[in-house]
């Protein structure tokens, strides 16, 4: 899966790099560590290195590189904040990646009709903190301070998609240089379209191996005029997840409802320096108006107490709210002080709602049954949750351990009708089981389209499938 | 653009009709008053019917019908409710009009996922019985009661589309037969994936260009608590779209915003009853609680009131709120009335919406210069909307009028960042004004999807783009 086959030639290499020395300076680079840190993720898997890192400032430099590596059919990786979770970045047939987080340029907001365009490389909140002033925010919120271009291409979702949608929902067009050099744009400005293939969603999601996103038009959302945040504890997994199916059902409006299962609370609580009661805990977060906010949260705090859970806690103040939801985001981090010097190898699937309770239990089932330390967190209002597993891997017979773990995850996501990933994406880490997911036929398209816009497979090879 | 180059030969189409008559019967039709009837849409374009319509009853009859045509390469159009407006439906190379209108089983609803599972023959209003007592519903509503398959491959939107999104936003999950015959799955019943190419965003809007949809598993909706509608009057247009804008920014979770021009209100008064003030007004419905709508009410009074709007009344009773959106929905209708024995010619644009008062004022003014009779109605909160055009389409005079009202109309939305058609496709009738709404490179990239999934360019031909 990820031999050197295809490899260029070191001569390939040895013109390209020259052509792009001279076309980029000391923007072209090739050391050691630049280059590791480029295939660097966080992941278990193996760090590939690219054989040249550019760093490109415009839509014009993504062209002069996609242009070189396309006559001399040289990968080029798309690199935008490294945050990715799947080996995404790693390049098993050398190249170039392509790092865009300069080309960070907000390049228009337009407050009347909720949209912005962007260049790649700004963060999400680079993005919000700029739109702050304008009373507005982009809701998409995958926890690590990942590109928008980034967020893009693995199709990213997060703690806010319950309410606010993924990044398939909120974009309304992008301008994308395809593998034959040629850039698109995919629609116009206006919020809605039906002007042929929707290729801003083919793009979305297809980690860098279509093209490179140079300029995103995205949706944003005014401010709500009040947020409010609180904590839940629940006597069981299922009960938290029945609470939460009971919320999405009557129609709440909830912007986030995020599942903590007790060792991850445990850890967010050393980790975070919190005290928040160690059972499986439901998180949330309403957006609305003064009064709206207010009859959400006693409307969730009269399910949760028909599920038997209680008492919900409100963090009223804005800082105790920041503090709670840094400290979700946090919890990836924190998971590593359950055993210190182990880097945790983090997973998602997402299953119909209906089958979370069910798909927790089993898991943390076999998790104590391998005796690991794998805390669970979810995105449970779309039914998708993540455990980050302790393992070093270092260690063959750990590593062993916890890859038979992992295909029995997803081996229980596909019996449940999910999926073998929500938000993390494909990269090679899952490649292994899109097969029985979707089926040869499904994957046969995806190939033909693949080789269709890019027939020399330069573009992000060896992710998603093999070609 | 619609002549019979590329048609099969009388033998390939004798040869195909005998095996489809041995197949299904008197399901397989080649009288010509079924055969218009299956090109026959609401539009000004000439009828091009296919060779033979057969009415498939399951995801198995549709795969013969693809397979049989697949080898003898006769062009295949997949015919859902017939209510499309671009010549989707007609057979400029003639072949096989594939009508999917039997294959009606709604066959699963998943109340606690907020998801079902319908062939593509279900229609709207059908499904929306169906789900009633489930107390969910689907929102899309574009009006006509078109079927679910239809839907899809239009990306239909409507007056929901501003709280509920658009088709795109509501399909989880597609089965299609693809141009090869091959059944594909996208993606699993989970609420959302980052499992590869999304391949459902590719064929909804695709227009059966890259396959016939056998099966969509849709987002569902729990019924509102409380529905209240409302009609409001302004002194322009651009008064109510002002207000529409703040409504939209002020993050008011309108469920439908719809814009009627005086001369659409004469109409719909003369047409539906009614006694609506005959100025530019918005008809609004709010979903949500009790005391959230009545919240809402209050607070879009209060905008109006902003923009010398009002007075804003209440349709309290579900029966006036009913007759209210009939009226709304009727207005294709009700046009017809104000030139009677003549069919109206309808058409959509959208823009941003801070673009929307002045592209319709400037088509207004354009409209009055050519002395036609065209009524307005918006889904102004997208910044799309309608016009429907009264044209004696038997004289020539009158439809080069029409036709360069047409053009100015769609290059005024492309200078104001627009698209040539928000909601109701390309077909036959749009396709002029892609390659300059999209640029070439755009175009090419779809044309190279469509050669690789369907090289003999046999499912629904002639549409979207030329190859």
């Amino acid at each position: 899966m990820t031999g050197s086959a295809g490899r260029p030639s070191p001569e390939t290499i040895g013109v390209v790099t020259l052509a792009l020395q001279r076309a980029f300076g000391n923007r072209c680079v090739t050391s050691e560590a630049v280059r590791q840190q480029h295939a660097h993720t966080t992941t278990w898997l193996e760090n590939q290195p690219p054989d040249i890192v550019v760093f490109a400032e415009s839509a014009e430099d993504v062209r002069t590189v996609v242009k070189l590596c396309a006559e001399h059919k040289v990968p080029v990786i798309p690199f935008g904040a490294g945050s990715s979770l799947e080996g995404h970045l790693n390049a098993p047939r050398g190249g170039v990646s392509l790092d865009v987080s300069g080309m960070k340029k907000i390049i228009a907001v337009h407050p009347e009709d909720l949209d912005c365009v962007v260049e790649p490389g700004v963060t999400r909140k680079e993005l919000n903190d700029y739109l702050r002033s304008y009373g507005l925010f982009f809701p998409i919120d995958p926890g690590a301070d990942a590109s928008i271009g980034g967020m893009v291409s693995t199709r990213a979702s997060g703690t806010n998609a319950v309410r606010y949608g993924t990044m398939k929902d909120n974009v309304i067009a992008l301008e994308a240089v395809l593998p034959n050099g040629e850039t698109i744009t995919t629609a116009r400005r206006a919020k809605k379209t039906s002007a042929g293939y929707d290729l801003a969603r083919l793009l979305i999601g297809a980690e860098g191996t279509l093209g490179v996103v140079t300029k995103i038009t995205l949706k944003l959302h005014g401010l709500p005029e009040a947020i409010s945040a609180g904590v839940c504890p629940f006597p069981s997994v299922k009960a938290a997840a029945d609470a939460t199916i009971m919320t999405i059902q009557s129609g709440l409006p909830v912007a986030r409802i995020e599942l903590l299962d007790a060792l991850q609370v445990k850890a967010v609580n050393v980790y975070s320096k919190l005290s928040l009661p160690e059972s499986p805990l439901l998180l949330l977060e309403f957006h609305g108006s003064e009064q709206g906010v207010a009859e959400q949260a006693t409307r969730f705090g009269d399910i949760a107490t028909e599920f038997g859970g209680g008492p919900f806690e409100w963090a009223t103040k804005p800082e105790d709210r920041s503090r709670l939801w840094q400290a979700r985001h946090d919890s990836y981090w924190a998971v590593s002080s359950l055993r210190p010097g182990i880097k945790p190898f983090a997973t998602d699937v997402c299953v119909p709602i209906s089958h979370l309770a069910a798909c927790i239990e089993e898991t943390q089932a076999d998790i104590a049954s391998l005796g690991l330390i794998a805390p669970i967190v979810g995105h449970v209002g779309d039914g998708n949750f993540h455990t980050s597993v302790l393992v070093d891997s270092s260690s063959p017979e750990e590593m062993k351990v916890v890859k038979g773990f992992l295909t029995r995850l997803v081996e229980r996501a596909h019996r449940m009708e999910g999926t073998c990933t929500g938000e993390h994406g494909v990269g090679q880490g899952k490649m292994a089981y899109l097969d029985a997911e979707l089926g040869t036929g499904t994957l046969d398209a995806m190939r033909a389209i693949k080789r269709a816009l890019d027939p020399d497979n330069i573009m992000n090879p060896g992710k998603i499938f093999t070609l």
